[in-house]
């Protein structure tokens, strides 16, 4: 690998998705919980040296996402080659690929095999190609054999010059390129605006290298991944490639989805071996699932660490911050934020357990509350081992309930219990014989 | 348009659908929530200046749904052209095209197409034709070229009669007819019921038109229009079309649905720019959702008014009579009906919110319950700004909380607290040490 | 049927079913709520006189799934010729069809139809064939006129040695045998191990049976049926087809389900006439649903009872030893176990039931706990007819609430209230003028 040239990926973010009907750039549009932009520069990590990405004027945001990469400004937008044109001084040597931000889907195999062809072409060029299910709008590729018993690219035809019989041409272009760097940067300078929108063109490179001789290879790629995302509509779809690799990798990896098309995930869950996951189930960013544990249906985790053999669900919320050890329960209706559920623990009815630590094998009865804000700051509720909470407690923290504990159903405990310790927070009863007739007749009264 | 001649439409909805197996007239089976024959009418609303539905004996509630517009009863079921019969009377002058209940789907663009070129046949007949994935069983059009350039319908075979030939014609009737008024009322007094089943058939006029010289013309529309629904199986398909239909307006607007296919639409509800939807998100009739709102996993909405750049959900139930004010936010388990949130005002977790006000800038604590209902009557909450609801508050209504008054956490609150009044209600917690060691003892020997 | 032979199923089911990268034996995976195995047994009760389920060692828990069918331990696995041959000690007389547990879709009418088949083979031999979409890597089958207007199968060629002209046959192999007892288990014991793998195949009896002129015959089925399951993804596809096909069943009985693919059933799931099931409703196991009943979006089902024109969730959860009673209502973010709701009772909103009888016209406030559970034993809470339980109510069981009687909101509950009487168990509310803004001050200060 030392001596091999770097690689350089240009990725072409300036864009503003005007069909998107957005106040947001069209990379900065989320998928599988990120942007966009994102996806493909993480793609271009694994097989790209340096990644620079050019952005529009104003898009701090975006600026942002594409950190600690070299982020490069168009200030005016005057078509591809001329983005592309934005970052040639930092081309340097060894290779270039410009992509487009709106590709997210493009795989790192996909990017390989790019890169790999352009080193086959000398100081040539290697484009993406695609055989799109309908490819009425797309350039079409015009190949000859290249004597070697491969194909080189003659040139690319667009589709309001194509005759009729280069327009039944399958094979189409998808708009990435990969040259050698100099030459790359040669190339774009030539490029010429003298076109109905005055637009630099990308694509007139092709043409250009061809002019000159050089070699024009092509990669094809599945249409899944060169697609552009112009719309929301398109935006939806992209989600659903996502989603479908994402499902198809946890169940190759021994998870069980009983309805894969329901279980939403993000791009960082991992689940563990014989994890079963019901129908619809959102997996929000960061949630570690371990071995044998079942999330039920209609449930909703993000930033939750879970341990093995444990239950959640169904109608379970977990929160960023929250910690189920191994075998714990949270059950319908149960909403867990900053919380370390113990081994064995149950919390199992609807329950808002915040910024509380809960030890193994206690158990937190229904409509158990937390209340861990007062209005200003935040407060812990460390409750210990075997503790029992009666239901429909209100537990006012900062608060300590200690080992063995019970609190009796329906209290509001306000200061600390010690191990062993029982508490009562309610009122006594009162009952009064008849007395409801009487209030039913005052209540109906008061209607009339 | 003032010397144009008045169109009418008769809408058939007088079937019983007995295989949906239902004690619903078949008409009155809901899609996005409202009966069907309610989305014609809407179609032919747009295109149609009279409407006359025919239903069955005993239908009032699908005479209900039919208003304002003309209901006509079909007494006796003695087939389509005996159920348009009945509507003869008052056809008028003008056009007629006769319509099924049970092709909800049908669109408006559709509709102005039959009506056109019903009006280039002189005092002939148009109708509706579709190519069927699968075209076994429906009438076939056998067309001859009319001499314009264009095609004329010479027949319609009905698919027992027909040759291996005709089968093999794609073009298929799909029952929908408009004729000059007249002619039609005539042409329909001549249908006769020598057939199988005794019925008077309303294709027939087709072939009594033709005979008396009249120009037949037909026009194509996509089988998704068309396809009756005679199941329950093909009512959720149309269903299906419909909400398709639904999340593509969505997306074209500029709302990001993360999933479109678990998003349920009712006809009425209104998505601002920005909106982004979740997956599995239920939106009921009466729905508005302001610009850059956020609607996450899980939430049901009916009759809600959500204003800009609010949080709702996930897990979040909105019924009639909500208004949620800008960047407010209503999270996990909270339900709210007739129920004002104020701009910045939060009800985070587990919480019942009926009938109450509540001011900007308040927070309402997990668990809270406004009790609005005695047996009898509701009553309202009134909540002022930037008050603080401890959680799992009681609120007994009536009940007013001034702004910035304090209720602490686990109280009962029967009456009203001024401004910058704070309020508890209550017990003391008593705690006793060891005595949980007793506690657990006696229960375990009780169950022995 | 009495003078018939009797007719054997043996179900090989002792693959471990590594590319499902799991702990649990592959045939005990469950599909739509049961072990794999247990849909095969199910279809095969209806059509054979015995079944015979060949396990693998260790396999206790899928033994018992096999129950109370006979149970063969292969203890090496050799092939699944060998596997077939552990049970024919017990082929008795009559025929014998051997099958295979990850083909759990495979219908009754296929195996009523390989069966009958099989018997007029004379002595021979009937195996399923179906035509796959992609067949590349099935053995393809060979046949031959028979000279009575059906066809022979001549031999079944395996893939690596197939020409390509034979490749090109769509019939493929589905694995499935059905013979004459006796002849099976003379051909099984023919079965050599010279192959690559030194496996015993079973396939391997169609070459010997037709090498002994018998008369070998195929019944062509559906893909669907016979498509193997080898990893979880195939699992996942064949959960959706016996998804669709409870849809469809549930559907063709007169319930509407507004979006079918949302709805997940259990294989007992039963839906009375005019049900209607909105979006993303999930039955476990033992539901039964009475004609009118409404079950609205998010609700999750198992082991409940619901009656007539009942009105469930959106957003409920009904647990085993449910019972419902007609014209119910149980609302959103409500739970019921063990619990009985008399006819017209209404638990609208965030409430825990369990354990509990609650008569007829019952209404039980938003937030209702029931405390069934002491820390060591469960304890029923007994509610009357046309009680009002007050919202955030602590009912502590063993407790009943006689008919009329009215429990004031807020209160915990601790002892039996009479018929007509009152009871109160909540603190006297305390409010203080302008308390509010020391303590705002107070907190804010700590925070510092």
């Amino acid at each position: 690998m030392s001596d091999r040239k770097p690689a350089t990926a240009v990725l072409l973010a300036a864009g503003l998705g005007t069909r998107m009907k957005s106040s947001l750039p069209k990379a900065q549009h989320p998928l599988a919980g990120r942007p966009m932009l994102q996806h493909l520069i993480e793609s271009c990590s694994a097989v790209f040296d340096r990644i620079i990405v050019v952005v529009g004027p104003g898009m701090e945001a975006l600026e942002k996402a594409a950190r600690p990469h070299t982020v490069v400004v168009q200030a005016e937008r005057l078509g591809t080659a001329h983005a592309a044109m934005q970052a040639a001084g930092l081309f340097g040597e060894g290779d270039v690929a410009v992509l487009y931000a709106d590709n997210p889907l493009i795989t790192q195999s996909t990017l390989e095999r790019l890169l790999a062809t352009r080193r086959t072409t000398g100081t040539g060029l290697a484009l993406l190609a695609m055989r799109p299910a309908d490819p009425a709008r797309y350039g079409r590729l015009v190949t000859r054999p290249d004597g070697e018993g491969g194909e080189t690219v003659d040139r690319i035809v667009e589709w309001a010059d194509a005759s009729p019989e280069q327009r039944s041409i399958g094979l189409c272009n998808a708009g990435v390129l990969c040259a050698e760097a100099r030459r790359f940067a040669g190339w774009l300078a030539q490029v010429r605006n003298e076109n109905a929108n005055h637009e630099y063109y990308l694509t007139d490179v092709v043409a250009l290298a061809a002019s000159e001789g050089a070699q024009v290879r092509y990669v094809e790629a599945p249409e899944e991944e060169l697609r552009g995302i112009n719309s929301r509509a398109e935006l939806a779809e992209a989600e659903a490639v996502i989603q479908r690799r994402l499902r198809l990798r946890a169940m190759a990896n021994g998870a069980t989805l009983v309805a894969p098309e329901t279980v939403f995930f993000s791009a960082d869950t991992i689940l563990g071996r014989d994890v079963t996951v019901h129908p619809n189930v959102v997996f929000g960013p960061g949630v570690t699932v371990g071995d044998g544990t079942e999330i039920r249906a209609f449930s909703h985790l993000e930033g939750a660490f879970i341990g093995e053999r444990a239950m959640i669900g169904p109608f379970a919320r977990l929160r960023p911050g929250t910690q189920v050890d191994a075998a714990a329960h949270v059950g319908n209706f149960v909403e867990l934020k900053g919380t370390h559920l113990g081994a064995g623990a149950k919390a199992n009815h609807l329950a808002y357990l915040g910024d509380a630590t809960i030890g193994a094998r206690s158990n937190v009865g229904a409509g158990t509350i937390t209340c861990n804000y007062d209005g200003v700051s935040k407060h812990r509720t460390i409750i210990g081992e075997d503790v029992f909470v009666g239901s429909n407690s209100t537990l006012v923290a900062p608060l300590s309930l200690g080992d063995r504990a019970f609190v009796a159903a329906g209290s509001s405990i306000t200061s600390s219990v010690p191990a062993d310790g029982l508490a009562f927070g309610r009122a006594r009863q009162e009952t009064r014989a008849d007395r409801a007739i009487e209030l039913r007749a005052r209540i109906r009264k008061e209607k009339r």
